[in-house]
C-alpha cells in the first residue's frame, strides 16, 4: 500500500472520532468574513453549530445574518447556537453549573449553553456569592436530588469553590477558573493555580474562562459512560 | 439549637462524603515520626492506606516498620499500599495509564498504584516514547478492546500526548503534566500550559506530577457513573 | 435529623458571621442590569450599600438611578455609598490612610470611604510624595496625636512606604500595594513583593489596589478588639 | 543645630519604636561565627533572643553553645528562644494558630513559638487536614470559647483555609501561605495568590513560610489595642 | 591606522552582510511621519520595501501614499510590499506555510508575504484546524510532492502542530508560536514553551507572532545552501 | 528634646538633599485637576518644572494652560518643561543619548529633555537601527570627540546595544530597556533581563522606559563628580 | 478495511520518517536499569546510540558496562556515543559550534558530539569570551573559509552572541541559550528571551541547554538540502 | 583592503577598550582544570587576576595552587585576588559599600574586594540591619566626611535601602539586590524589582548578587570622570 493511502486512513480514524465532539466555532481572532464562512460550511455539514467567545459586534453580525436560525444566544458570554433546522435532540444526561457570583456569569453561561448544545440538561446556580453563600445550599440540593451526572464549578479570584463543593457531593467535578478579579488574581492565574492544588482529591481543571471545555469534558464523560455499547 | 451543634452537623456532611475518597497520606514534608503516626491511625480506622511521594529513606522506613503489611510498593514513584489485613476488594471499573516515556514512570506508576488502591483494573502503557511511537498503537488497542472507563495520559516536556490520544479515542481523558524536561520546560509548567490549552475539546488537567489526583478523578467518575444508585 | 437540615445550620453560622462584615458590591465585571438589581436587593435588606470599583459610566448610572440616596461618591476610585435612609452610625474607632502620592488616590480613597462605611473615623494623608516627604511628618503627627487604631499605608512603585512608617509608629499597619508605576512595576507586583518581604516585622498585606480589603481588615480588628463582649 | 545631630535624633525615634518589636535573629544566610556573635550581643542587650529558620546544624551549634539558656527549641521549624536569665513575662493576649496539616507544622510552630516570645498565650490546632476536617471544629471551639485576640491561619497548596475560617469567626485573621505542595504550587506562590484574592473581606497576608511575621503582626495589634495608654 | 578608520571597516563588514537580508520596516511603535520617511528612504535605496505589523490606519496611510506602488497588502496581518518599480525577481526556492486554523492567519500570512518578498515560492495551507485535521493531509501532500525546501508551521494555543508535522516530513521545520488563545495561553507563551520543548528533535523556534522571522530564517537557509558559491 | 522636634530634623536632611534633584511631575495616573495643581505649586516653588509621561490629552491641557511658559514639549514621549521665567541655566556637563531605532524615540527623548532640564548638554543619536548600524559609528565619534561625561543607551527587543557600546567606549553607561517589541519581549522584560546580565562589566540599568531615571542618574553622577566641593 | 489496520498504517509513516533522525537516549530522569535496557535495545536495532545529559555516575555506569563500545564520551556535558561495531560513517556536511565562554562548554560540546553522531564535521570555537573577543575572529575565519553549512551559537547570560555572529556571516544560525549565569539570568530564561527577540532577522532558537536539538536541526537542514533526491 | 583585515581592526578597538576593565574570572560553571588554566594565562598576561563566585572547594584549590600569590581571599563570597608580583597600585578614588545586614555580606564583600582590585579605597558598612538601623548613621557619616566618589548599596528582601540612602546623600548610588530572603523574595527578584522602581530618582541597578558589577560600574565612573584626559 502506498504511503499516501495510509495517511488517508489515519484521517479516517480522526473523522470517526470527531462525530462525538462536533466541530464548534471559536469566534475570537476571526474577521467577519472568515467567521461567516466557517459557520456556513459547518451548518451545511452538521445542521447545527455552536459559536463561542463572540464579541458584541460579532453577535450582532450573526443575529442579522442567521436571524431565525439563531436558537440560543447569550450576549454577555458571546455564546450562540445556530441551527439549520430544529431537531429535537435527545437528552443524554445532566450537569449542574455552579458559579461563585454574577461576575462569573460569562463563563458559567458558556458552559451552560455548550452543555445544552451537547444534549445535556443543565441546572444553573450562578448566584452563590453575591446574595449569600446559603445559596450554595440550593445548588447542593439540586445536585443531590436531580442526581446530575457531572458538576461544573466556575470561580474566579481565589478559586476555592470547586474544592468546597467537591467535599460535599459525590459527583465528578470539573473546575473552571475565571479571569474575574484584579491585581494578584493575574487574570485568573491565581484561581487556576488554586484549583490545580486543590486538597480535595479528584478535582480536574480546564483553561481559564473555558466554559466550553468544561461542557465538552462533561459531555464526553457522560456519552462514554452511558452510551459506550 | 445552639451554634455549636450546627457546626457538628456541618461536619457530618463532610465525613459522609469522605467515605468515597478515603484519606491518603502525602509523605513529602513529613518527618519520620509524623509519617508513622499518621499511617498507623489511618490503618486502624480504614484497614488500608495509600502513601504517595515517599523519599527513598521513607520507603525504607515503611518497609521496615510495616513489613508484611506492605502490599504494594514502588521505589521510583515512592508509592505504597499498606493493609492491615488482606481484603479482596471489588473491581469497579478500569483505567488505562499511558505515558510518553520511561522518564514519566514515576508519575504514571503513582497513578497506576493509586487506581488499584481505589479498586480499578489498570492497563499500563508506559513506553510509548522511547522505543517508538508505534507503541501508542498498543495503548490504543487496549483502550478500544478493553473498553476502559477512563484514560489517564501522562506526559512531560511539550505535553502533547493527551491531545493526540484524545483525538483518537472516545473515553474521557485525564491529562497529567510531569516535571520531566529541562530549561524552558520550567519543571513541568510548559506541559501544564500545553494541556490546559489543548485544542482537543474535553481534556481535563490535574497538577504537575499528580498521578494520584488523576486516579482519584477517574475513580470518582467511575464510582458515581456506575454506582450512583 | 436529615442531611438537608444540617446543611441549613451550617449556613446559619455563616449568616450570623456576615453581620459583622456586611455584603458589599464589587461593580467591575457586572453589566448595568445586574449591578442595579444587586444594589437594590441589598439596599432593601441592609438599608445601606457600599459599591466599589465602578467605572465612570457605572458611576453615572448609579447617580441617576439612586440620586439623593447617594451619600458619598468618589469618581476617581469609583467608590460609592448608597443609603435607603440616613442613619447616624456610631463611630467605633479610627484609621489613618496614608499614601505615597496623588497617583495612589484611587486606592487610598477606596480605603477611606470603605472605612467610613464601616463606621470608622478616617484621617487622610494622601500627598506625602509629590510635594515632599516632609508631609510624612504630618501623617506621623496625626497618627500619634489622634491615637488612631490602625494605619493603612498605600503605595505603588517600589512599595517601601509601609516599612518606613511601620518603623516609626506603634499601631498595626495594613499595607496596600497599588498598580501605580510602569515597566518593571508589573502592575503592582513589585510593590506587592516588596511589602511581603518587608524587613519591618508585622506588616500585613492585602491585594494590589484593594483599598476596600484594607478597610475591612482594620474594621474587623477594631470591632473585635473593642466590642468583643 | 548641625546636620549630624539631627540625624542622631532621627535614630532616636526608631530606637524608641524598636522597644515594641525587639530585635530577632534570622539564622539563614548566616555563618556560624556571625550567628553566634549576633545572638551574644543581643542577649547582652535584651536578655532574651528569638532565633528563626535555623538549619539542623545551626540548632546543634546553638544547643551546644547556649545549653541551659535555651528555653525553647523546635527542630522542625528551626525556631529557638534563648534567655540570659528566666524572666516571668506577662501574658498580654492570646492567639490561635491553626494549620491545614502536619506538613505545615514547620511554619505553624514558628508562629507559635514566636508568639510565646512576644508574651502571647498560644492555642495550637495543627492537624485539621490529615485526620479529618472535623478537627477544624476543635479550632473553632477554642477560638470562640477562649475569645482569642487574633487567629493565625497557616496553609499551603491551594491556601483556602484562611477564607473558610475567616467566614466562621469574628476575630481578625492573619493568613500565612506555606511552601507545602509541589508542581503548580510554585513553592507557595499558589497559596499566597489565593490568600491575597480571598473573597472573605479583611484577610491579611504575610510572606510564604513567615510564621514569625504573623506572630509579630498579632503581637503588634494586641499590644497597641490593649496597652496603648 | 587611526582608530576612527578601523571602526569604519567594522561597519563595512556589516553593510556587506546586510545585502542578504534587506532592511525591512517594523511599523508598530512608529508614528505616521516616521513611518513614511523610513519607507521612502529605503525605497530609494533598495527599490522595494517590506512593511510588517501595520495597524489598520497605517495600512490606509500607506495605501493612500504609495497607491500603485503597493504590490501586495494584507489587512489582517498588516503586511505590505511596496516597490518603486516592478522587478521580476528570481525564485530561489520554496516554502510551505502551514497553520492550525484561520485564527492564525495574521501570522501565517506575514510569513507568506515575507517569503515572497525574499523570492520564495509559497504553498499556503492555513485551514488545517477549523474544517478538519484531514486538511493536514493536503499540506503533507504538497510538502512531499513539491519538495519544498523549508516548512514553516504556525500555531497558537497548545502549539503541538510543529511536532506533529516534524514527525511526518523530512524537511527542516521552523515553528512560529502565535498569540491565539486565551487564559493560560498567556498570549502565546504556552505555545512558545511547547515548541521549545518539542520531543521531535530539530524543531527550531522564533518569537511569538513572528511570521517575518520564520520567513527570514527559511530564506537565509535556502539562499546559503543553494547559492553559496 | 521632644520627639516631635527630632522628626523635624530628620526632614531637614531630606529637604537639603532634594535641592540636588528637584521635584518633577509624573503625569500618568493623575487626573486633570491634580496635574494642574501639582505643576502650579511646583512652578511657584522652583520656577521650572519637568513633566513626564503625559498622554496626548494631558499635553494639550498643559499647552493650553501654560502656553508661553512651555519651554519644551515632545508629544511622542509626553515630556514637557514648563518655566515661570526663562533662566539661563548653566551647563554642567554632557551626555550622549543613543537608541537602537526610531521606535525607541519615546524613551530616548524623555532622557534627552530630562537631561536638558538638569542642565546637561545632550548629543542625540536615535536612529542607529533603522537606517543601518553604521550610524553607531556616528554615535561613537560624538562620544569620543565630545568627551561626553555619561552615555545613556536605550534599546528594546533583545536589549544588546548597551553591551556593544559599553565594549567600545570608556564612559560610564546607563542602560534603559524599552517596551518596544512584541511576544516574548514581554513588554520590555526581555531587554531588561539582557541588560542586567550584560557580559560587559559595569553596565547599570534603570526601569523599562525610564528615560527620566537615566537622565537623573547621569546628572547625579556629573553633579557630584564635578561640583562636590 | 478495519480501523485497527488503518492505525497500523499511520504508524508506518512515522517509522519511515524516523530513519532520518535516529532514536537517541535522554539519560536524565532514568534509573540505572532503565537506562541500560534502553541503550541495549537501541544498540541492537541501530548499531549506534547517542546518549545525552548523563550524570557523572551514569557516565561511569556506561563506561563500565559498554567499555570498548564507547566511541566518544564527554564528562562535562554528559554526552556519549556507543557503537556496536565501528562503521565508517559518511560526512554529509559541516557545522561550526561557537560559544561565548568555557562555562558554556557543557552545552556546546553536547552540540558538537551530537553533530558528529549525525555525520557532520564539526569546527569548535568554545573560548571566545574568556580570553578575549578577538577569538570570535577565529570563529568567523573558520566559518568563512570552511564554508560550513550551519552555525550553532551557544551563549548564556545576556545571550547576545547569536545576533552578533548572525550579522557577520551568511550561514543560517541556530541559537542555543544556556543556563550559565545567576540572579536575573533566571537559569537561562534571560538568554532565551534575548535570542527570541533578536534584531538580526532569521535567528532561530532551541531550548535552554539543548545542544542536541541544535545539532538535530543542523543535521535535518543539511540532510534535506543536500540529499533530497 | 581585504575583509579579513578589517575584522582585525574591529578587534583592536575592543582590545584597547579592555585595558580599562581588565579580564576577570567568573569561577562558577568552571571545572578545576579550566579554572586553573584560565587564571594562569591571565596571570601571565596581566600580572594580577580577580576571581569571583568560587565555591568552597574552588577556594581551597586556588589557595593550594597559588599559595603566596593569593593577596586577598574571602571564603564567604568566594572572591580572590591573585597577583604574580606585588605591585603598589595607585588609589584613584573611593567607594562606600553599605549593606543591610550580615546576611548580605557575601555580595557586599564581593563588591568590596572587587573595588580594591580596581584601585579604589573601600569604606565598609555591612551591619546596618542586624544591630540596629542607627548604624546607617555611621555609614552616612563616612559617606559625607570621606566624600566618597560612589556609594554601593547592597540589600535583599524588600530592597528599600538604596532608596533610603539615595535620599540622604549626594553621591551617585549603585544598587545591588541580593538573593537574601525566602518565599516571595523569589531569590532576589523582589529586591531587584523594588530597586528598579525606586521613587528616588537616579538609582541605578545591577544583577542580583552582582557585587563585582557594582564595583566595575563605580570604577568605570571614577576612572572616566577623574582621568579622562
Amino acid at each position: 500500500m502506498a504511503k499516501g493511502d495510509s495517511r488517508n486512513h489515519h484521517m479516517d480514524i480522526l473523522r470517526e472520532c470527531r462525530t462525538n465532539i462536533p466541530e464548534v466555532v471559536f469566534a475570537r481572532f476571526k474577521d467577519d468574513h472568515g467567521l461567516l464562512e466557517t459557520i456556513k460550511s459547518l451548518l451545511e455539514a452538521n445542521k447545527r453549530v455552536l459559536v463561542t467567545k463572540c464579541s458584541r459586534s460579532q453577535m450582532e453580525l450573526l443575529n442579522n445574518e442567521f436571524a431565525s436560525k439563531v436558537k440560543k444566544g447569550d450576549e454577555i458570554s458571546g455564546t450562540m447556537i445556530i441551527v439549520e433546522e430544529e431537531i429535537q435532540s435527545e437528552i443524554i444526561g445532566s450537569v449542574a453549573v455552579v458559579s461563585a457570583g454574577t461576575s462569573d456569569y460569562f463563563v458559567a453561561e458558556e458552559a451552560g449553553i455548550s452543555s445544552e448544545f451537547f444534549g445535556l440538561k443543565v441546572y444553573r446556580h450562578y448566584d452563590c456569592g453575591i446574595a449569600g453563600i446559603h445559596r450554595v445550599e440550593g445548588a447542593l440540593k439540586t445536585i443531590e436530588e436531580k442526581k446530575v451526572d457531572v458538576v461544573i464549578v466556575v470561580a474566579g479570584m481565589e478559586g476555592a469553590l470547586p474544592s468546597i463543593i467537591s467535599g460535599l457531593v459525590k459527583q465528578p467535578i470539573v473546575a473552571v477558573p475565571t479571569s474575574v478579579g484584579y491585581g494578584a488574581s493575574l487574570n485568573g492565574i491565581a484561581a487556576l493555580l488554586a484549583m490545580l492544588n486543590s486538597c480535595s482529591p479528584g478535582v480536574v481543571v480546564v483553561n481559564i474562562d473555558n466554559g466550553f471545555g468544561a461542557a465538552a469534558a462533561a459531555y464526553k464523560t457522560i456519552k462514554w459512560m452511558k452510551n459506550r455499547e
